[in-house]
């Protein structure tokens, strides 16, 4: 597996539950700005490398600083396209983290990508969670790394309505263009979006206990989780970290194989991943019939309390 | 009530239990192009209203025969934009009615609608049940009509998912443009969509029983009913008429007060009825928050099994 | 002649010159929303139509007070659309014109426009110069007053660059769909954009002594056209007037008959009128070749002195 | 320079003028699809540069095979984007040339271009002469290269008017996205596009002499401008070489800077490049007027015969 990140609490749990499974085979990870710019997030992944206790020659790369297209003129011209607000200033709740001395690969994240990729001896599953500009650059100048790809197991988009817009969730709206790419590369692709996001949570008592661990994984966790239980909320999601345990436990997910297209052009719409759910008899009047949408495993379920207990367990297991 | 048609099957079922319902003043009847050409929409809605014993003086007036715009260029030219498939090649189900004796209105619609509505001494609700063409118009031809729209009920729009498109529902779709001045007018706007239309549903043996009674709009609306169970379904959805029990019983709608905002640019959501679910605190950080989206009462849910029993029993008294 | 205005200096200039011109039968003037706001269109166009001379039985109509859709969202969410900063506060250059007692017609523009055209014993040619939303409203309500439209010749749109945008003239821009609904009517149309608006000039010497003449008509012609020459300009176009003297001397203007379309979607390029003047054998491998555009008559150049001399002759005439 | 190419008739008499110029250090080659698909691009590139008698040493990469995006469905599904209409099958005249023992370099494009860039002591001049693909990819895949671009001398774009469109030139219609990318670079740009393109011509005289000549390099250029006398045409433009004589004689270009936007969502206008040609104080009332354009050197005048004689003079020396 490999991890695509733009750290950020999600991200930071969900690097630790792929840093201590044991069921799984992290190669490498990559960098990409989103919730916060690309440089905090290298420092953020680096030092969230370090929590986990993850090996020092793990390659960790730096990608891309910006998405493929300017952001659309839709409100004011210097609104931040990040998501500090949901993660604090430096995009890792606030936790205060020892510096790392984990070096940082020199190639590029499109040529870590690459490497790992045509090197492996099997084909390897990619896990972007962030906006896909990586991905997408990764698709366009290397097609070649198409068949070692195993499958794209994605955190983004919604079925039924976004967050940053009411039809676009963050890491889609972050770089639409990016993600038709990667939805349309002609690799296997399972959409872990919204409609499951926030379904797997993670209980106050637990992460209380978690934060008082001594197990580093699990005392940086509970910290993170505690952060996001804001006002009266008594649980927290485990967000991208799902989409982790959706690869080590594959029959935890429902999914669907659906079309989807991501709406590039919408005044409203831009960003939306738009699922069709109809039947195939329902379609023969749509206009679009004639351009088949890429078929994508769309996660409708999960079993929240499994994958819960696979995060926590792993998480803090010393 | 005044109601908006483009006969069509769902709307002689809704004409049907409009005309019968003695809990509504139906006022006026305005056809639209939609379902299938304009001609074929009126001449369906004369034979309708008399198998529904209208009296003869109820107005009938003919409306647009066309959308505001030319449809997109999606697919091939000669696209139709009608919906003959769903409704038969005369739109009515190939049930054979007599030709009707029944005046038309001399006026347009639009002039029908404005007089009915300014010359009322209480404000009247409106229910479309097809492109919104003949409405857009009148509220930009007359904006002075709007204090006396007590409410528009409308059968469009879809929260979750359309039926033309994989984003969009045929009434929105067929003219989204006039959907969109529509929702927008500042008038209380209930929209009745894809999510609750097929809720409603009449089983084979009461649309047996009413296709063989002696009464006449219950004989008709047994043949029409009959004539959706194709292959094997057991049951037909009422379709429109639901949009008019939702009148005579409002409280049989689970409605929420939602923004919506109908998209008119995207390459694959034109036409979509963009329903905001999202927490007012989850909209911070939305590009759009500056322009506020109309407020709609969507339909989320129905009491199906109530407002069949209306229509079955309202449609099928002697 | 009917003239569908928005006064507007551009327009009082227009309104003049169809009002002295002996060559002209002007039938009719409806009001719409535009350079500002309808009611002060409506008060500027009675008043001028007075300095004019214009008979009392001269039916003055009032119509749109805004454009069918709400403008999309480029800018301040209280961005006006009219144009007060080109036409002063009150939208006439701040002339000092006496209050009107000429009466307004009781019908809307759109019922004005339909009784004078199927009254009428010839078709009648339509002269917009303002935003389109009257005359879209008429073709969409009114479509068979079509064959009784001898030509529509519209100030609007641009060929090369517009001016409320770079893609986008003023009034195609104030109502992209109604322009739409106008180019596609399938009636003969003019359009006398921005590519000849400003080259039909008055120089100041002739706007001086228009402006101490004892004529009302050319009195205020004169002092409209000195409010335009500020800074340095030592001349002022006559703008809208000369669609009307295209409609006088139609050999004056140099047009050619090309597909236009008016761009409805663009990301900057909204309300622009696409004008294809490629040869047909470049054609063939347009994208969009299976679904031609209207074909208009564009003026492309102007004989300007002639149309200025008549302009200030027909003015100046007492 | 380093020249980017579909070759392509044009990207051919381009390739023979910048290898045959001793005012020019031509770096390296990258291959793109556009006219034609990639291979065959590659192939026609190698065997022009043979005849252009290219030491074999100079590097030369395949790039992007397809656009960024999948075009939008405009048309058949099968419609292609390549313009081998105007190429002939093999995208070059059908010209037959010897197949071409020159290496590929190993390097995707991309890489090559970030070596060149990075490896080279001054900036350096890129030529793209095909759709911007495989520049845009550099530009995001490699930011840090933007310092070592001297400029991007471009053909493609136009002010007024496309080709494959009415709004849109072929390399920016074949994928816009890359353009936007490539414009709004922060690189200084020179626009040569359509308003420029086919006025550098060479009469059928001079390509009949040129054909004829023993020089390799004058005879292929003779061949391929007279594959372009169609019909009676009795010149032919050079058509991408002239963005090649910008860089030897950029004085002979008229350029103005002007901001440039590329429109990628329009429904007619997609791939446009928008050229803003107002007066600064014409965009007061412009709602894009918060969001600047980047500002580009818009050639919109071309000394034609002073650089047709500099591709005649060069291609035909020894
Ligand atoms: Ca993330
Ligand atoms: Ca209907
Ligand atoms: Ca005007
Ligand atoms: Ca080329």
């Amino acid at each position: 597996m490999i991890l695509d990140v733009d750290t950020g609490v999600d991200d930071a749990l969900a690097l630790l539950l792929a840093v201590k499974s044991t069921a799984l085979d992290l190669r490498g990870v990559t960098c990409v700005a989103g919730n916060t710019g690309l440089e905090a997030v290298v420092r953020n992944t680096l030092r969230v490398l370090d929590a986990a206790g993850a090996p020092l020659d793990l390659p960790v790369a730096a990608g891309a600083a910006r998405p493929l297209l300017d952001p659309p003129h839709l409100a004011e011209p210097d609104a931040t396209q990040t998501a500090e607000h949901v993660h604090g200033a430096d995009g890792l709740a606030g936790v205060d983290l020892p510096d790392s001395a984990r070096p940082l690969d020199r190639r590029p994240a499109v040529e870590l990508l690459r490497d790992l990729l045509l090197g492996a001896e099997a084909p390897i599953t990619l896990v972007p969670l962030a906006p896909m500009t990586n991905i997408a650059l990764l698709l366009r100048t290397y097609p070649e790394v198409r068949p070692k790809i195993e499958r794209i197991v994605l955190m983004g988009g919604a079925v039924n309505g976004g967050n940053v817009t009411a039809a676009a969730e963050f890491n889609v709206f972050a770089d639409p263009e990016a993600a038709a790419i990667v939805f349309g590369a002609g690799v296997p692709v399972t959409m872990y979006g919204l409609d499951v996001f926030y379904s797997v949570r993670v209980s106050a008592a637990e992460a209380t206990a978690m934060a008082a661990s001594d197990v580093p994984s699990a005392r940086l966790a509970g910290q993170l989780l505690l952060f996001r239980m804001t006002g009266e909320a008594d649980s927290a999601e485990i967000g991208d970290a799902g989409a982790v345990a959706a690869v080590i436990t594959p029959d935890g997910l429902t999914t669907e194989a659906l079309p989807v297209r991501v709406e590039l052009d919408g005044r409203y719409t831009r960003g939306a991943t738009l699922v069709d759910r109809r039947a195939e008899s329902d379609k023969d009047w749509d206009p679009h019939r004639a351009y088949p949408a890429p078929v994508v495993d769309v996660a409708l379920g999960v079993d929240a309390k499994r994958y819960a207990a696979i995060f926590v367990d792993t998480v803090s297991c010393p």
